[in-house]
């Protein structure tokens, strides 16, 4: 049954050529930078998920098919199939929900591409600054696919699940020195693969959508490499990925983006609450530090919010840690009441239950605005009468990357220490930032592992 | 993210429970010979497939990764991993687009089931009447959700890819014994894996779509045996399968299938062309056999089918073999001028090219009919006068499963004869006849194999 009616022709070339060409041209040094943080900040979320239960339950799996130890399982250690050592690994970098974003594709941009560039690079034996490109090409390609789909993509897909896996093939692509007229197979094959359901949200199935998508990636790359021929239009073709996912095709938006490397635009989770909380945590923050704020001062709270943000996440009463985590109540409270909100630790049932918390949650309330687009506002109003509104809009992301590596690199020693020990996580922070000089990714993914910590 | 808005509750559970007790209880004759059925039918198209370019590129890939030697590849021999070989002798059974189909689900629903099955029963040495049961839940499974699905599918989806991971996934849970109350997880993870692009038609991405179904399935239920949990309602929740896949929800339609096997429904492509021209072939053998028509008896023959048809299988001059497979004019001509159309040889370029063929192609009109549902209908002029029509209406499937296995024995000896010689076809096909009373399917598996034939 073939179809024949090409529509937008040229789409899927267009981001081969682009991509090969950003991910291996001189680095710019905000470029090698970008990527370098996206492998921070992977490496901290990673490391300090993996001992969830979802990861054990994906090693289970793993060891009943077995495969060639080519490629390591971050902090577990033991290597299995580049496959399914990055099916592991991109579900653990997405297990505390707290991997970074971009928003060009609307999801979660590293979890995928990281977990398939270590497992390339580990097992193909590739230098640091090699890993890089790869994760350059990897950002750079789901970034393109995203701005394609943007705001288009129909509901109940999840881009994480969706979107990336173009992102995974290309990170492979680019670390097995795919030749480039093989590229539009390796996405034409990942695209008749890409799915996620939106209502995977709050299971196991969620963060396993960009451990799937790392293995499907690499499988595409593969089977591109040894002959496979897939429809090397998948993505724009009619009955294709764009017709199938996307309520609208962002072609130019697309094309504008050529020269432009995407992976600036990465944003970094600081807090580990649900990613819509943070500008609230932010202006309470704000507030508190210009304000000298404490609970006893504040009469009331109200917290204006995007109207999307009622739904996701403003649960009313928290009872459990990840409860608290979707209350802007609660994390409010946090951030005015000094708990620690970067800390994964702090969010517990007891928190939830303190009388302090739930006292000022009481004085706190939540409104759905049609007129905020992206920004949230605080409005604060204190028993002397006194009137405090603090805007924030981390939707809009930071290009400064050396600010970008400050809250990364802090992020990193704040998740890793007490999982690895100080020695351990300040020499594998020091690895990191010293990445494109290594002659493989390995000091990487052995400074890692538990054992080196039981050892030291 | 949560999402607590569930709709249709009850609807995975209610297929669990409806599909375990089907393939649990003492099997009707009719159902256990329709399973039969299908694996004679799966196994004679994939050795008849396996030689094709696109397995090598899978084995090449999956020998990439590796795995533990648990299931064979059929026809080429080696074992890899289950999930390895489901995803080798599903893309396999599908490669010559000769495998049978069921039109509950409205695809093929056999390659990834019954490639599922054989790669969890030879790993796990299931007896034959086990084997059978495993392929019956999986039937039973796709066909039920497909039922939900019906019309429904959205543009752009193919059912072979999107609605048969179900059936993979409980062929999986079935034959690995997965306790009933992790069925849910097992269909819930697969759930949100769905994917299949129409637009793979004329690659190799559209028999992938078979083994990727399998390899879906497996991984599906082994890691909802090793504790992973997705959401146990992904298929009807909201922001779901159902909701992203189709347009409606035939909930009705599937509850009122409660205790009957739909295996029995499953229909075998009996000519080696595209299903939609079958029913055009089976008109014109017939007015020959009726009328004694030969070529020059003809004066013009005008072809109705459905309008889909016009885009399936049109093509007005064929020049390849693949081409002519697609070409309503081209297999009317055939059928007529006495060329076997069942025979996956048959179709040639040089057959395409040949005057007799041409001639008779261009005294016929092919004319979509709005009025025509699923029928076809074949109106010829002779050159007396004489006018004769027949219609015919495959879609519409048998449910004699005799006549089934007489034409399904036929097809399974002529696609494997020439493959591993007369004997070693024949006693395979006694093998599978007694299938149901095999300690294991080695027997089967074994048979297959190019060595023994090389050796005989």
């Amino acid at each position: 049954m073939m179809n024949t009616n090409e529509k937008n022709q040229g789409i899927t070339e267009h981001i081969v050529d682009e991509v090969r060409r950003l991910a291996g041209a001189a680095l710019p040094a905000d470029a090698l930078e970008a990527a370098r943080n996206s492998v921070m900040d992977w490496m901290g979320v990673t490391i300090a998920g993996a001992d969830d239960a979802m990861v054990h339950s994906l090693i289970a799996a793993a060891n009943e098919q077995g495969g060639l130890p080519q490629a390591s399982i971050f902090w577990h250690g033991g290597r299995t199939s580049a496959s399914l050592a990055a099916l592991i690994n991109g579900s653990a970098s997405d297990s505390l929900d707290f991997a970074d974003s971009n928003q060009n594709m609307r999801g979660h941009s590293t979890p995928a591409v990281v977990a398939t560039a270590f497992a390339m690079a580990e097992s193909r034996k590739v230098s640091g600054i090699e890993f890089l490109r790869g994760v350059i090409a990897g950002v750079e390609t789901e970034c393109r696919v995203g701005l394609l789909v943007q705001k288009g993509l129909k509901p109940g897909f999840h881009p994480t699940g969706n979107i990336a896996p173009f992102g995974a093939a290309a990170a492979a692509a680019w670390l097995r020195d795919l030749p480039a007229e093989r590229w539009p197979h390796a996405l034409g094959v990942v695209a008749t693969q890409a799915s996620g359901l939106h209502n995977s949200g709050g299971t196991m199935s969620k963060p396993f959508h960009s451990g799937k998508a790392a293995m499907n990636g690499i499988l595409s790359a593969s089977l591109a490499a040894h002959g496979f021929n897939g429809r090397v239009n998948a993505i724009e073709a009619s009955e294709g990925f764009l017709s199938t996912h996307s309520d609208s095709v962002g072609e130019e938006l697309m094309r504008s983006a050529d020269g432009r490397y995407l992976i600036l635009d990465t944003g970094f989770k600081s807090h580990a609450a649900c990613g819509l909380t943070h500008d609230t945590i932010d202006n309470i923050l704000q507030a508190k530090r210009e304000h000298g704020l404490t609970a006893e001062k504040i009469r009331h709270i109200d917290i204006d919010v995007p109207v999307l943000h009622l739904r996701v996440c403003n649960i009313q009463v928290p009872v459990t840690g990840l409860q608290a985590k979707f209350s802007l109540r609660a994390v409010a409270a946090m951030a005015l009441l000094g708990d620690d909100t970067t800390d994964i630790n702090a969010y517990t049932a007891e928190l939830a239950a303190r009388p302090d918390l739930v006292a000022l949650s009481d004085r706190t309330t939540v409104n759905g605005r049609e007129e905020l687009k992206s920004a949230s506002v605080a409005n604060i109003e204190l028993t002397d009468g006194t009137h405090i509104s603090v805007k924030s809009d981390s939707r809009t992301p930071s290009r400064d990357q050396a600010k970008k590596r400050e809250a990364v690199s802090r992020k990193f020693l704040l998740l890793v220490t007490p999982v690895l020990g100080r020695e351990q996580a300040e020499a594998l922070h020091r690895s990191i930032g010293s990445l494109q000089d290594l002659d493989s990714v390995a000091p990487l993914i052995e400074g890692s592992l538990k054992c080196v910590a039981a050892a030291a």
